[in-house]
């Protein structure tokens, strides 16, 4: 796997962009500061709209701090895909005209701890990102000459000094310098420290030209005349080099939004509206609005999470697998029963070059790493796929080699349909009508004893119906959502609280 | 320097509670994740109540997540302080009952980056820490024993694990274990599924007993009349343990407020503030409210900003400053005129044992560490509270030397003046009236010529007065603060525009 930091980051990027141009399709996974505010809880009374709204509001606060991305290939004339990952830190650089900030949600920075984040290489070598709005302002500021003047406010003092001893070293090398020592090297450290330190030695020294480096400004002296040249000639480039710096990121969801390939992500909805406001555009007010808008930007999403539950319906009681989290479907293909279900399923080869591990076996210690689980996502995925394909072919295909076009075509209809949690439909779908319900109908319960009953009780009472939400109304009425029909009919039990099962209702969906 | 994690925290704790009580005063410094949200200005015109309750919304989403003490001891018939310093890195831990969260400002975090900030040591091995509310709450759930239920729903699935595997553990132990090996240890690295590890194994096996050690819960086989003693003896020290792991740092807090040692800080109002939301309770909305509770809690504060200006007054243009930051001070004392006016002041000796560098030389790298500010305040306060003693009995007095006793007196007066950073009065008085202001009057100008003025162009003509802030009251008129008398009277220039002194107002405050 790749670790992709602000110090290789540019390195990197041709690789990265001709590997994802390559690619048969492209897997993607987050790691957060946070997930929910207080208070703020899934309901399977939640419809789609307010699942969006709450989530929205929800996430506004936090960032992505890791983002995962594995370009899968399929090998012509092979069953195989190789698989290249790579993993990225991200951090929101401090941009003058805005006061940066983010929520760490406690929860979820211990939850990091569990897999081992590395906080320093976040805080150090965070990658930068925009957002389309910020990018326009600073772009603007850039164009207009005023950016100049307010990173000067927003320098840091180490920087200030920087700039100053840069002058002075300048001057001396002007004063001390022989004809032949005609270049003076200056290493610049940040981008802005090298945009800065190339205006105000040219400023400054009007005998002088600069002249960029990897992370470095070079100095020559200069006659007026060439000069004047090359000033007319260099346009905005210094300019367009701080504005990359700030981009950082972005640029890669950028290239994802121009490939157009197929997405893969396990439980996708938070993953992509994260994307969506920290890469894109803050998150629109409506679901349909951000429904549509998303769907252009990546036509063909497939979440493994919403095929698992699809694929499960296929299979007998003894292939089913126990846990559809990730690492619950990943040692499922890897250990258990799905090992032998997938028999004829492409191999996976994971590339793993440059700064990373030789060995070709993943560890399981690396689940919650982004790049790691962008891997898993796709691997499961791949699985996934060639078992419902199998299917199609009946009983007996787990064998049968498919195509890449096969294989993709055997799940078309699935596209775009996102795994929703403990919600009133199972999922939604980015590029039709919404689906219809397919959980229990919702109950209205009332108690003929004269004590009220509370909630707890009557969770406690339908708990095996899987998830319970319930509103109430009176202190002798609610409402029951369940997640799943149970075995059989609705059990009323002849405990404490008499129920009457006074009416089903039509769910609003 | 002592650095303090969660790991050594319990270990040092009887040392730290030594030293501060034989302290004869106590620095103290912060590391914050933010100051101030967008558009909180610090402005030349807020009173103190303004300034007071901008901060107090300001700062509330921030925490501090380094603190620094450093105890300061007066050796008896010497011209000496030893000086023990005390680094501690603060993570807010997750608790059953509320969602902690944290905001962090990028600036703020780019700043720790600047300063080599160990982002690890913070995330991994914070100490944690209670307000009284908090703590109140937990103690109260775990009284009534409903934590327990809370805890099991907030552990991570890593503890979860780790709790299964324990029972199975003692299973085995207890069917294959002949009857001399009387013990089975079982490492508990946090103090959650300690206590976890404590209930669930004396709840599933009614034959063993669990004691505690370091990290360690130690099983033992034991008959059934021998357990119901040890029950009824142990009363609820598994509770307190838990309870003492999430108060934390809040104890060094409370022995801080107990001791009633002076404290001393450098610009001391912020690291006020934020210890009082932090470690005791919400900020009161009124600053009387803030003010009287804050000396409740501490009598003696002394600011070393706000001594530093005040000496300046008396020394002659030579022996001055050039910055009073923190870092301006202590460079002034070691290296620059300083050195010659604060001669015969007391030797000051870094004791340094146990986990640190030997040396006794503090490297200047080590600004903006918590604990290493806390001992430059302490430094900067002796040397400042010398210099105005040898002040206070003529100019030849500055090789004397003076007892504990006798420079604290002599700087009496100033104990519980806090400076106030661009306001309309320099310092708060904790313990007595507000001070009048010493800025120059606020003035109103009004342009003579057609054209409006703004802000902009007052501030640039204006700038010999140091800081300023002007109130736009129309197109053609404002309101103007400035930071201190400059040179002589107000220079009206003859540049574009012509002001007219209008008016001098009274300043409210």
């Amino acid at each position: 796997m790749f670790e992709v930091t602000n110090e290789n980051f540019n390195t990197i990027y041709p690789h990265l962009e001709r590997t994802l141009k390559n690619a048969s399709f492209i897997a993607i996974d987050t790691e957060l500061t946070g997930l929910n505010v207080d208070d703020v809880k899934n309901s399977l009374f939640d419809s789609i709209n307010e699942r969006y709204e709450k989530q929205r509001s929800s996430i506004q606060p936090y960032i992505i701090i890791q983002f995962g991305i594995t370009a899968f290939q399929r090998i012509q004339h092979e069953n195989q895909y190789t698989a290249e990952a790579f993993n990225f830190f991200l951090l929101p650089r401090s941009i003058p005209s805005k006061n940066r900030q983010f929520v760490w949600q406690v929860a979820a920075l211990e939850f990091l701890t569990a897999y081992e984040f590395d906080f320093n290489k976040f805080a150090y070598n965070g990658i930068s990102y925009l957002n389309e709005d910020d990018q326009a302002i600073l772009q603007q500021q850039l164009e207009e000459n005023v950016l100049f003047h307010n990173v000067e406010r927003s320098m840091s003092y180490r920087e200030e000094d920087s700039l100053k001893d840069y002058i002075n070293q300048v001057f001396e090398w002007l004063n001390t310098a022989s004809d032949e020592t005609n270049s003076l090297k200056i290493d610049t450290p940040t981008p802005i420290l090298q945009y800065l330190t190339h205006k105000e030695l040219r400023n400054r020294f009007p005998n002088v030209w600069t002249f960029s480096g990897n992370n470095m400004v070079t100095v020559m002296k200069i006659r007026p005349d060439s000069r004047a040249i090359l000033e007319q000639e260099e346009g905005s480039i210094l300019e367009n080099v701080l504005l990359e710096s700030y981009i950082g990121f972005s640029k890669v969801f950028k290239l994802l939004v121009t490939l157009k390939k197929p997405i893969v992500a396990h439980n996708a909805l938070l993953d992509l509206m994260f994307m969506y406001q920290q890469f894109y555009k803050p998150l629109p007010k409506k679901y349909t609005n951000f429904k549509d808008s998303l769907h252009q930007l990546f036509p063909t999403i497939y979440d493994t999470k919403f095929l698992s539950f699809e694929l499960r319906e296929h299979l007998s009681t003894e292939q089913k697998w126990k846990f559809n989290s990730l690492s619950g479907l990943v040692e499922y293909f890897t250990e258990k029963q799905g090992k032998y279900l997938a028999l004829g399923s492409p191999n996976i080869n994971l590339t793993c070059k440059i700064n990373s591990d030789k060995s070709n076996v993943v560890p399981s210690t690396k689940y919650h790493t982004a790049g790691w689980d962008s891997y898993f996502a796709g691997y499961v995925f791949i699985r996934l796929i060639h078992v419902f394909s199998a299917k199609c072919y009946g009983q007996s295909s787990t064998l049968k080699h498919f195509t890449h076009t096969e294989l993709m075509n055997n799940v078309k209809s699935f596209a775009n349909c996102i795994n929703i949690i403990r919600g009133s439909t199972s999922h939604l779908k980015l590029d039709g009508p919404e689906p219809g319900s397919t959980r229990p109908k919702w109950l209205f319960v009332k108690t003929l004893a004269s004590k009220p009953i509370t909630a707890m009780q009557i969770a406690e009472k339908m708990s095996s119906f899987g998830a319970v939400d319930i509103k109430q109304c009176t202190s002798k009425r609610m409402l029951v959502a369940v997640a799943n029909h149970g075995r059989g009919s609705i059990a009323v039990s002849s405990g404490l609280l008499t129920w009457l099962l006074h009416q089903k209702l039509q769910r609003s969906s």
